[in-house]
């Protein structure tokens, strides 16, 4: 099955956004074993979505589009979607029903421009748009399915996942690629495949890609099979061959993200966390309510940016901030103790360093970190050097507790 | 000037990687007034390849090609390049040299795969690879410029500045194109639209685009002119109408995010904040403190994520709290009086909410959010209703405080 991918809009080629979209039909495309071919971007404007359209519809069995859907004047995939398969719009009582009760509910008069968006080529099917407003559209001419879909990252994925993905699923695509992800923080990319490299030589029908970002290594094992059955089972044996190799370096395995694994955690041994962020400003308090039902173990904490509130606030002593300054051992663990008691928590988890562009000296320098995390039977506290840009040390921080407070679970 | 853009290599359609080089080629050709009509990505596939060549080669002036320059067999560029302009592959002397020295510096012997990449097609210009060893080429055929850089971001971005971007220049290439953007939050697009329709309908050589996220919507402004100045006075006068119209929506123009612009009327002000958060977890904390030097108008503040937490840190009263929940107008104002006092600032911001998926109902559903902005001389609180998942509401949250706080500001 060969696929084509075109995304519309001036911004994507005028350097206004980073095209994703393309990347994330890839993943979900590959893995039902579609072949993409080939992606295009062009502007909003007819005649450039038209010849490509055209061409695609003569080359792939599969088309997806994405962007141009919105109720403003510059969007007008619809239009040209709908004079290239020679079909006239039509209003969809459906849609239209949908979007007058989206706005309802937000307690908005619909504006007359929204009605446009309930107009649909004659005989395409409406994709329900959960998260905001554009339907997308489903059509089917000459052996060629073609997918119309937003623009908007989020209303996009919604309708692969629960949509784009099942449908060709029924069309009979199947999975003979299995993909494994073992998830790793704390340890370099080098140190990991140097790890596991014999091993993964050994494996038959297996390959191995590292995606490595500031806070840790993802391994991605992809195993072939004759049967989607074979692919699973050689897919499983190899991530658990790796992942025993890599121990507890490795977070998690499949998509679960470190603060998934910390909640779960917390959730089974009934305990509660509360977090005291000076240079991360609230990305550690952030990241843990990510997860739905955080309110269970996650208390809550103190921002304590300013030496003030460190020792107003989290009860850091005059003297640990004079003898050793507010970026040290020492302030870390008095900030990890002290958010304890202030939040009656179980674990108390503190951060504090130079997250830089300034701030740094010879002996403390930009990206010098300390964790500390504190509990009724023990402390740790360790100290990290990061490079990387003022957001890039504090996200790299913000990890590096969260793997604290995990190792100090397990 | 029209412009053409290919990006090479399977792992761009497979999802293995997000190409974000033709953003940054898209902003670099706009700067110089050079319009991008079509990015195509393809795989290291040769006649895939060379259609897409052929095809660029008659319908723009400047040919980019990014990756499949390595020395590894999936890297077929150079040679397909060479067989559509008809030249036949060369060894380049100067290549070949600075490819040698490469190793040299590294103390590797140079593997014989390298050679290859000193074969380059006749009469074209080597570019210099200073970050690694694929060179670039420049010919010229038919009026068409063609470009052909390596697919590494880095190594790409240095030759766009150093060779690319000056050579585009020697040839005359001036922006006639001047672009503003006028970034607002919390009005929907379709109401921006609506409002200003009709001006910009009057104003002459200008275009308008919205980029829209979570968090609000940009208006680009995009203008030409005959002469650079022209275009420039163009876009000036075009975006001070629109802004006009648009009033105090708008909260930057140009680049600057609103974090900067709170942070800026902060430090004009001579005033700090603190910032008090329930639903948002620290969202607003991490945002404020995205700003280099916040220290001197940040101070901190207090994650109340618990009701408890609100109590004892905070001074919500038990009373408040029972006869209407930590979601209403009561706490949030509560909340953000009781920060600035805990505190010490001249203003608190404070944050509550239900962010989903679970604990709304009917009287208070999911996405709905109370933000409170206190001072010396005042205070304010409003009610939002926001749609989207956990992450989105959080994040919108955020951002309408951001803007509550600025507007007290102003």
């Amino acid at each position: 099955v060969k696929a084509e991918i075109v995304t519309i809009g001036r911004e994507l080629l005028d350097g206004g956004r980073v095209d994703t979209n393309t990347s994330h039909l890839g993943v979900r495309l590959a893995a039902l074993g579609a072949e993409v071919t080939r992606a295009t971007t062009v502007p909003d404007d007819p005649a450039a979505i038209e010849e490509v359209l055209l061409r695609a519809l003569g080359d792939a069995d599969v088309v997806i589009t994405t962007g141009g859907l919105g109720p403003t004047s510059d969007d007008r995939t619809k239009h040209v979607v709908a004079r290239v398969l020679g079909r006239s719009l039509v209003l969809d009582d459906d849609t239209l029903e949908r979007i007058a009760a989206h706005f309802e509910e937000l307690g908005r008069p619909m504006p007359e421009i929204n009605v446009s968006q309930a107009m649909i080529p004659e005989g395409a099917r409406a994709i329900e748009n959960t998260v905001g407003t554009a339907p997308g559209l489903l059509m089917e001419q000459d052996g060629t399915l073609f997918f119309v879909l937003p623009g908007v990252p989020a209303e996009m994925k919604r309708m692969v996942e629960s949509y784009v993905v099942p449908f060709l699923e029924g069309r009979g695509l199947k999975r003979l690629t299995e993909e494994r992800i073992l998830r790793t923080t704390g340890v370099p990319e080098s140190s990991i495949a140097e790890e596991i490299e014999e091993l993964t030589r050994r494996l038959a029908r297996t390959e191995i890609a590292y995606t490595a970002s500031a806070t840790g290594v993802d391994v991605r094992v992809i195993c072939r099979g004759d049967t989607p059955a074979e692919a699973r089972r050689t897919a499983d044996n190899a991530a658990e061959r790796i992942g025993e190799k890599l121990g507890d370096a490795v977070y998690a395995t499949g998509e679960e993200s470190i603060e998934q694994v910390v909640g779960y955690l917390l959730e089974m041994g009934k305990k509660t966390v509360a977090v005291a962020e000076s240079c991360t400003g609230g990305r550690l308090g952030w990241r843990l309510t990510r997860i739905p039902g955080s309110s269970e173990y996650f208390v809550g904490g103190v921002i304590a940016y300013s030496d003030d509130l460190k020792k107003r606030l989290l009860g850091v002593r005059v003297k640990t901030l004079r003898d050793h300054g507010a970026v040290s051992e020492e302030a870390a663990l008095e900030m990890a103790e002290g958010v304890r008691g202030k939040a009656q928590s179980d674990y108390g988890v503190a951060i504090t360093g130079i997250a830089g562009p300034g701030g740094g000296d010879d002996e403390k320098p930009v990206g010098l970190i300390f964790v500390a995390v504190s509990w009724d039977r023990g402390e740790r506290v360790e100290r990290f050097r990061f490079s990387g840009g003022r957001d890039t040390v504090r996200e790299r921080a913000a990890q590096a507790a969260l793997d604290m407070l995990r190792r100090a679970l397990l």
